[in-house]
């Protein structure tokens, strides 16, 4: 069970003044929202809007009192000052590709949402300076490829790169598979420009890597997930382009020794380790039924799979040495059975394909109750060989399709039903996650690593901290956002909700 | 001129209750403070206060109402819940070893300096999860040593790292020679603990490097200077250790050069490239003519002078080959003019003293001013050839000893008065000051790279932030510590101070 929810000493509550949809104040608003931004960005048709209001994963659907789509920073600006002034709150969108509920509105119908989407400008690229200046709507694939154009590299990757913009990932402090080399998103960004709760603009757009003149603010709107300010811009690092690879997908008995052959990884190519993920035979052979072309590129079936990959400079000849050296070392060690060595790209693209479809191929399969939860590295292989006994003791045939960034000790624990037991997984769901938080949170790990806590598990987040840290929260909450109505219900619940 | 300091929507304005320094409410605080933290840590004795209310400049001195010295994090919790309680402000200290007198007190004598020198118990290292747990007392230096016991590394690096602590350095997200590679301060932990201004603690020692779970509280309170609470402890990063080094001084002709041989050195040592130091040749003749045995490594003088080294694992057997093929591509490209290599860990320790002596130096020299600016890096050369002939206009014969880390575009932009004219310099102080600021405003830098504001430069950071800028702090800084007791006038300036 989650612990009781500790008490609260700061209250927020939205202001609910939008108390009669169809009266007088929802017409203004929705005059003021087509003045801000021209009649055809402000959607309120039901088909319009359908898209908006469903997450990717169809679990997370609300009601929205209209779409509101600016074209720029004074536009977002014009629309908070708006729906400020009318009471409405704001639910900031990306690319609408969260997996916790924290870009698409309540069931209320009274919520505004503010999609980014169109405001996908690459405002600047400074290779020199190692800097890329964007619009929070650029889609991160487009931000990959404007670094690379200018002969340098944006690391961060996901599977949704090309439909999640800069401004999600920069909300959420998303992770990915590069995580393992350059970090999180936060590790990424150096500065960001803001529209405020009650409308002005911060400008925070600073290209320096060394600025002590203050509190971190920067770091602060990053993963507040929209509840702080809407993020309109950023100025990025760029890192050198890393355009050789050596990459292998690798049979490994266990965790255990997925871990043990990062370790050899890890010596072997230092700094040229990019990508290390893991995936069990149940995430492979979903990918394998439901993604057309993959095949399975190892003989024999093995119960878990290591991703590695070296990235280097053009220059850097020495990767397909260290990559064999750290297979060898791993053959030797009893680490690794068998392995596939990329001979080419359209070999590496294929080996990413079998990591980067899971998530897709768990969807088609079926219902699915996702976990992404890290542990400290070395209590991983025992987390895993203790959680899956619990499960099935919860839910008879439940499929745990566990893959993630093993580097980094972030796994996505994701349960597909039992074969055509769709509803029992349903109802099952609440004890089957509770389990996994409660032994994550014993073993000092966290019940979010990189998606971030959304609608869905704001309770839980709260819920596993402690009331000192929640109130510090709810302070900076109330600080910066003292009507509550920057997407209220997200990363922190609602007062009276648990 | 500094702009105008910008409109103030929140008010911060310390409570002074302390009126009568002689009257039973000092007396009951004392008594308080000495049940806290025993007799024997409450000094009130001038001789024994002393060397805690002036700093190491000696610029920046006051007078302390008490200096306590807590042994734990609940005792640092029990004198913060008595200051508080008694309306008294809080000033915490490290190692005093900081540069614009955001560690000492003001000049009321009202204010209880806290020391965690104390503190001082490495708690646990993890070398396979790459963690170091610490008080916020334990010296830079030990932290490093402990580091390294454990077969690992801890970057971190300054001139005053041998009496420096750890809980300064977050406090003030402190910067040195490793930040090229490494990155500040705030990249180099992962949780907190920190006792809070109303004297609850908040543990955050969390290891964990992804934990989405709401914001980034960890970050708020890094370089955040005292003035939201008082860090205790905390979770480092440990890196793999570097055994082994390459090490070069190198005669360079200008800034620019030394720009370009860091693309260079960049290019060819890649992410073993671990420090790339700048330093002008008034700098160097102030270290041979203060710091005994001290030589001029290469036979000509040089205008400028560059420290570059290269760092790996006992296993990289190319660091010499990598440096040299820097120092011959420099020597062909004519960006060095000379250069030597350090042969043995003597003569590294020596090269390295030539850097690490500048500031000592300049303080046997005679008065001098400060600055610690960040430019854009590609701005860099043409700031510093065109603010050295303003220099001179403002105050005839001041002697810039300019050096720092000009691989992260941060230089000490010193002012050593003119021979004999240390009161010339105090006179003209306030003017050079000004235009280096301006300068660096208008260049997009910062006024403080890696020094923190301080009490000194508390107006100057608000003066060069925008309106919106400067609320967000003060917004901040109101939800945590409403009562204005914590470090008061450091980082923010006091209403009413500019």
């Amino acid at each position: 069970m989650w612990r009781e929810r500790p008490t609260v000493a700061l209250v927020i509550t939205p202001r609910a003044r939008l108390i009669d949809l169809q009266g007088a104040s929802v017409n203004d608003l929705l005059d003021h929202l087509r003045t801000a931004v021209g009649d055809a960005h402000v959607l309120t048709d039901g088909a319009d809007v359908a898209a908006y209001v469903v997450d990717w994963t169809g679990v997370h659907a609300g009601q929205a009192l209209a779409v509101v789509r600016p074209g720029s920073t004074s536009e977002v600006a014009a629309v908070v000052t708006a729906c400020r002034a009318a009471g409405a709150s704001v639910v900031p969108q990306g690319g609408n590709t969260g997996l916790v509920g924290g870009g698409v509105p309540d069931a209320t119908g009274t919520q505004v949402v503010l999609s980014l989407g169109r405001m996908r400008t690459v405002r600047e690229v400074d290779p020199v300076a190692g800097t890329i200046t964007v619009d929070a709507g650029v889609v991160l694939a487009d931000v990959q490829d404007a670094a690379a154009q200018a002969g340098r590299l944006f690391p961060m990757s996901l599977g949704s790169e090309g439909s999640c913009t800069i401004g999600g990932n920069l909300a959420t402090n998303a992770g990915g598979t590069a995580v393992l080399r350059y970090g999180m998103t936060r590790e990424l960004v150096l500065g960001l420009e803001v529209v405020l709760p009650d409308g002005r603009i911060w400008d925070g757009l600073r290209g320096l890597r060394k600025d002590n003149t203050g509190y971190d603010l920067t770091q602060l709107f990053v993963g507040s997930e929209g509840t702080l300010g809407i993020i309109t811009g950023a100025v990025l690092r760029l890192f050198p382009a890393t355009p050789r690879h050596a990459t292998a997908w690798v049979a490994v008995a266990d965790v255990a020794a997925a871990v043990a052959l990062l370790g050899l990884a890890q010596q072997h190519a230092g700094a040229h380790l990019s990508t290390f993920e893991i995936a069990n035979r149940q995430a492979l052979e979903l990918v394998l039924a439901h993604l057309p072309g993959a095949s399975d590129p190892l003989a024999e079936p093995s119960d878990w799979y290591v991703l590695v990959e070296l990235a280097g400079a053009q220059t850097d000849d020495g990767l397909d040495d260290a990559l064999e050296a750290i297979l060898t070392a791993a053959v030797e060690a009893d680490l690794a059975a068998d392995a596939a060595i990329a001979g080419s790209p359209a070999q590496r693209t294929a080996l990413w394909a079998l990591r980067e479809g899971i998530s897709e191929a768990q969807k088609v399969e079926g219902a699915t109750l996702k976990h992404d939860v890290t542990l400290p590295i070395n209590r991983l292989a025992d987390w895993v060989a203790e959680i899956g006994p619990k499960m099935a003791a919860t839910l008879e045939g439940v499929r745990p399709v566990t893959y993630g960034h093993v580097g980094d000790g972030n796994l996505h624990y994701n349960l597909s039903a039992p074969v055509g037991g769709d509803d029992d997984l349903r109802t099952a769901a609440a004890d089957l996650s509770t389990a996994i938080y409660d032994s994550v949170a014993a073993g000092n790990g966290s019940i979010s690593a990189e998606h971030g806590l959304g609608r869905t598990k704001a309770a839980a987040g709260a819920s596993y901290k402690s009331a000192v840290e929640v109130d510090l929260m709810r302070a900076v909450k109330r600080a910066l956002d003292p009507d509550g109505l920057m997407n209220p219900g997200v990363l922190l619940p609602l007062v009276g909700q648990s």
